[in-house]
């Protein structure tokens, strides 16, 4: 695809091949030096992908329609890859809600990509566990990325909100308390799907969520766009051509707009601020013996405020980068 | 209670006026310029108070159970002040959950305050919301804070650790989907509580938290703590008594052991870390069309990877700081 850049690892991810784009997303999970290397080279080739992010609690249906929208995109002709964050306890690493997409006839083509992300714990953010992924995939060629978070939580809204196409998925039938959860992601999507068509309830969630819709704001950066809601359905495969051809027409809609390049600013600035904030806490899992033992010591004894701790810290971190 | 520091505002706070709290926690959640001098000068009287974080999901029944703890506490002779984050829709800005706590004969004893913190949106994390008041009401002499938040999310989960003791409240009969979500924040607990305990089946749940908490890792630090499950009963007013002891013998575990010098380095650092993820972020706010979004620029135009960019944002932080 590309004139080979430093490394082989690099190149070959370029060039698509599999093997090296799990390598080096592995190598960008455990925070490995090289891997920021390869990433920073990485970034120049990436630009090309539609990245879609899919949020829904769990129960919502949102990874069989992100197996159903893949095929989809497949018999297209393009390619897809998926990054998949499961949510983790803080302790143990592990994942917990286990809801991650089955879909083993995709796992067998080439065209598709599934990765399922383990984030870190208490300190590292979700954004780091999808963000070098999303560019790996673009980078290797991947014509649409797909993000899929559980929506729930400040930290899961920013990440699905870090792509070019939000989509939100609600199920018919979930309680009162699972809806109230997930009142706050409602507002983000560029368009909300209604899984599970086929069920009794599902007329009455779509009505809802118009009304909703109807009734609060309905931004979608500058450009003119109805958000639509969509039913699909597992069993009859209802809604998937129309929610494949809307997330399409949802780009087309940003280019003639120029809304995509407010989007892509707007993700730039998302990711280099998170990128910071990775660099931070970096510095208090990787020193933390060091200095800002001694600067939450100081806090600690109640000689210096948070932010004055903090002011110091980015001082020096800056001294250190500067070296 | 203390020689009043530079401002009026701060020592009135200090000598525990409710007005003088009121303003400087709206001036801290506005971000104005003075409060960060108050908040510095505020830290100095802070490292009283026993600070309890309580998570559970709507519907958990936790803002009641509050409600009766407050009563209880208040029963002793102690003051307590709550700090309740709700969560926010990213674009109204307004209250989504309505999930506040209803306690209007605590409203009019002056032994109580109870605030409910609106976050900022995408990209304003919740630490900001509750990290003032927490330290406002430490050093306005209330002997108990309580943090409230929704317990879903790795920022909320992150709150709620920032406290000396943290109780997750569960309650019966609540669906699989929640329950799924709630996982992740089951291994936090320092105490258990299955609330609604007059249900029928909350037995069930009670036992069910048991054998989750055998079969799982049960950290509390480095000191010996089997984690307690108490049943309460808003109805008939069950298993209050047993958690607000068992929160005071938490604290005097902790004091035992020195894991209490251990959590407040924890907490230290944790608010460091957040404080300078607020600078960052201010950063973002504040210059929009500035150097920020030039660097953005370059990162959206594919010149410089989003880390290059954060570490440039940092040094060029660091500069105007050292100014």
């Amino acid at each position: 695809m590309t004139a080979a850049p430093s490394t082989t690892l690099v190149a070959d991810v370029l060039a698509g091949k599999p093997s090296a784009i799990a390598r080096l997303i592995s190598r960008a999970e455990s925070g490995a030096d090289e891997a920021a290397e390869a990433l920073a080279e990485i970034h120049r080739h990436t630009g090309k992908a539609h990245i879609v992010g899919i949020t829904g609690v769990p129960g919502s249906g949102k990874s069989t329609l992100i197996a159903q929208l893949c095929r989809k995109i497949r018999e297209g002709g393009r390619t897809v890859a998926v990054s998949a964050v499961d949510p983790t306890s803080p302790f143990s690493g592990g994942s917990i809600l286990g809801d991650r997409v089955r879909m083993s006839d995709l796992n067998a083509d080439p065209g598709v990509f599934i990765r399922s992300m383990a984030t870190r714990g208490a300190l590292g953010g979700l954004s780091r566990a999808t963000m070098p992924s999303v560019e790996i995939f673009d980078a290797a060629g991947f014509d649409v990325v797909i993000i899929e978070t559980v929506g729930v939580g400040q930290d899961e809204v920013d990440v699905v909100r870090s792509a070019h196409t939000t989509v939100v998925v609600s199920a018919p039938g979930l309680g009162d308390d699972i809806q109230a959860i997930k009142a706050g992601v409602l507002e983000i999507a560029d368009i909300h799907v209604v899984s599970k068509a086929d069920k009794p309830d599902a007329n009455r969630t779509i009505s809802e969520l118009k009304g909703m819709l109807t009734i609060g704001l309905q931004l979608s950066g500058k450009m003119d766009w109805t958000v639509p809601v969509i039913g699909t359905s597992a069993v009859s495969g209802e809604g998937i051509d129309e929610l494949e051809e809307t997330i399409d027409r949802h780009m087309a809609r940003m280019r003639e707009t120029g809304e995509l390049e407010a989007r892509r600013r707007r993700m730039a600035e998302w990711r280099v601020l998170k990128s910071a904030e990775d660099i931070l806490r970096d510095e208090f899992t990787r020193d933390r013996e060091g200095r800002i033992a001694a600067i939450a010591e100081q806090v600690a004894r109640l000689n210096l405020a948070p932010e004055e701790g903090a002011r110091q810290l980015l001082a020096e971190i800056n001294r250190e980068t500067e070296r």
